[in-house]
């Protein structure tokens, strides 16, 4: 199929555009993120989307709806309604540094060749689309992610364009410079001098489609292409403290110690018990340090991070629930101090169970079968989710890799998630049809 | 009692000589230790000891033995013969970085008073007391320890001399400069022209006895001043590397990894359930790295040390067996590779019965009752065993605390100590009497 070595060639051009010689690293409003979006914008205008960039910096392309051929029999006033209606496909252009080709990129790329597909194919959409390359989701410039989506939504804060960068940029400078401003009125740029809104009314929006690769091992397992996402999981992060009493590692008899590692490596079992019978539970213990971290000394303070996600809020309460509990009683029982603090929690988003059966419908359709994933990374949907209903699918990538060079999707692959997103437009067309016509 | 009033005075006086202002350090064959070394020598004279330094900087106070008093009835052939034995007491002089004042210095301290106290009571030994300072035990300078015992038993290697400090300067060097020979003649010092030979013949020695901070908090659990060593344990250490696959936290379930920081909490707690249950190990997990390191990622690698000792060294071995054979079922369990790297090895070293009997007794005598203890960390002891028998009286230190500057005994266990010490060698002279008369 000439449509998906057309998204492969795409992908490659896209995935040498960057700010660093020698690694794939594009950062939000950097130089590389303006040939980016020149570049995707170009192919938009190709696909015949309308293009702009919107004052964040995030690309748009836009079809407007075709009013007349697939709504045969239906009256003109209705389809002028239905004309007002938008959906959103997209997902973000920027990366982390030394990335991958795939990760965002596809899910802006894709659809581009769906909508060129479909008008080879002569097919007609009687709603607009509107195919969005964010500026930013991975968190990397500012640390702090969905810079793209809170723009596009309106939700940007005083706070977040106070943020700065490592080198002493603010998010409201850069956002000025991008757009050729002076330095004295970027400095002074505020959520109300951007004119910061949503992009649509809630009311006008059908929903947001986003494609991305799995970033996990679960398509892989399965030998599927392609799968449907339930839900983003909502994560909880803590730093935790374990404070013992270091000691003698020849003099101090094991009863005597209170050996803060020990303390630490029983929780961990136990948070991972937790989780192994937590159907769909993830838990992970990532960062660890042990003071003072010498062969002949007990360790006497532990600090690591635990992060928790579900797509269920309330069992991802229940679990953290549990695992105070338990480390309580490790504690308790050790004779040693442990502290938590919160460093991050988000809320888990459930996909719109309406676009959701639809990207089901086609799944089903083109791979036979379909197989429902919950996505433990975050995605612009968490964001785009207050605007419209969202829904997503994901791609499998080798061996789950991703937020690397070697991120990797296979053109079989790619052909069918690009078949399934048309299949996926042209039901959604004559399911209008249908129930409007 | 004045005797342990001027123990504590020398213990602070000579706590105040250091390398560095402002904390306690004295390093091997430093300008603190020439200081450290005259103002013990002057006491050593005071006490009616013949000082001399040998050529790595131990110094040495030598008592010669008394022919007569004790040995009332017994020939003068046969005091002869006793004159020529040599009981050696000491400990070393040196300390690690901001020490504090009794890990070592009391075991050279203590043998003084004891000898002064004697004197004042008219006491005469039937042999010869050499009180030796070893110049290096704690591994600082040259990070390799019993530099100093190792020298005092002709055991010093050309390996030895090479070794260098942070400056570069060389073992060898640092002997040549000690002993004031040029730069040039410094650096060509090699086994032989140092005449490195053990300071006595084995069959001339009758041991050494070695008094020591506990280091460790068994003493001050059972309530007592002083215990006597039975053994100084033999130990093992190894780094260990855990292998599995670095994953987003988010994304990979919990079936499908391979963490390799899992593995290794389920090792810990492996580790540490073997050492609870074998009477008198001491297992330690002292350092430990998680790589990448990262809050959203699965640890891909974790490398870590182990630490084991034992008094009986056919108790490690059998312990170091289950160790291994618990790492090779977690990593085939989990996927997860294992190596290990063996960093140290040295068997345990047991004391002489006779002389650890005699200790005893004396304890007895001064406590009421006597505590046997193994220990834990090494002591010049583990390489004077190589020249004659040894024997070790620990003395209660709070909170198990060493190396550090709140390093503590009381006057009152102090005093404890140096009455055991004159008791034994008192009751040593009498059974010489008895044994030889």
């Amino acid at each position: 199929m000439a449509a998906v070595s057309r998204l492969v060639q795409m992908l490659k051009e896209l995935g040498r555009v960057t700010d660093e010689p020698g690694r794939l690293t594009r950062t939000f409003l950097s130089p590389g993120m303006k040939r980016a979006n020149a570049l995707v914008g170009g192919w938009m205008k190709q696909a015949g989307l309308k293009v702009r960039m919107d004052a964040v910096g995030n690309l748009i392309g836009r079809l407007e709806a075709s009013v007349g051929s697939p709504l045969a029999g239906a009256s003109r006033a209705r389809a002028s309604v239905l004309a007002h209606k938008t959906l959103l496909l997209g997902s973000h252009l920027d990366t982390v540094r030394d990335a991958g080709k795939y990760d965002g990129p596809l899910g802006v790329l894709l659809p581009i060749v769906a909508l060129a597909e479909l008008k080879r194919r002569g097919v007609k959409l009687p709603f607009t689309v509107e195919v969005i390359g964010f500026a930013e989701e991975e968190g990397v410039r500012f640390t702090k992610a969905y810079l793209g989506s809170k723009g596009y939504c309106g939700k940007l804060t005083e706070t977040d364009l106070s943020l700065r960068d490592a080198d002493g940029v603010s998010v409201a400078e850069a956002i000025g410079r991008w757009n050729g401003l002076s330095p004295s009125r970027s400095k002074r740029l505020g959520v109300k001098a951007l004119h910061l809104k949503p992009a649509h009314r809630r009311g006008d929006l059908l929903g947001y489609v986003e494609v991305h690769i799995e970033q996990g091992p679960v398509l892989e397992k399965a030998g599927l292409a392609v799968g449907v996402v339930s839900a983003i999981a909502g994560q909880s992060r803590f730093k935790l403290t374990w404070t013992g009493h270091a000691g003698h590692a020849g003099t101090t008899p094991m009863h005597l110690r209170r050996d803060a590692f020990a303390a630490a490596a029983e929780f961990a079992a136990g948070v991972e018990a937790i989780a192994r019978r937590t159907r769909g539970l993830v838990a992970t213990i990532g960062a660890v340090q042990v003071e003072p971290g010498a062969t002949n000394v007990i360790p006497g303070r532990v600090t690591h991070t635990l992060e928790v996600r579900h797509a269920d809020d309330r069992v991802r309460r229940a679990a953290l629930m549990q695992i105070g509990r338990l480390a309580t009683r490790i504690a308790r029982k050790r004779g040693v101090a442990r502290a938590w603090r919160r460093t991050q929690e988000n809320g888990a988003v459930a996909c719109s169970p309406r676009l959701t059966a639809a990207l089901e419908r086609s799944v089903k359709a083109v791979q036979g079968r379909s197989l429902s994933l919950v996505s433990g990374a975050g995605h612009d949907g968490v964001v785009m989710s207050s605007l419209c209903p969202v829904a997503m699918l994901f791609v499998r990538c080798r061996a789950g890799l991703s937020h690397h060079p070697d991120e990797y999707a296979s053109p079989q692959d790619l052909g069918v998630a690009l078949e399934v997103m048309v299949d996926f437009l042209r039901k959604l067309s004559a399911d209008f049809a249908d129930k409007r016509g």
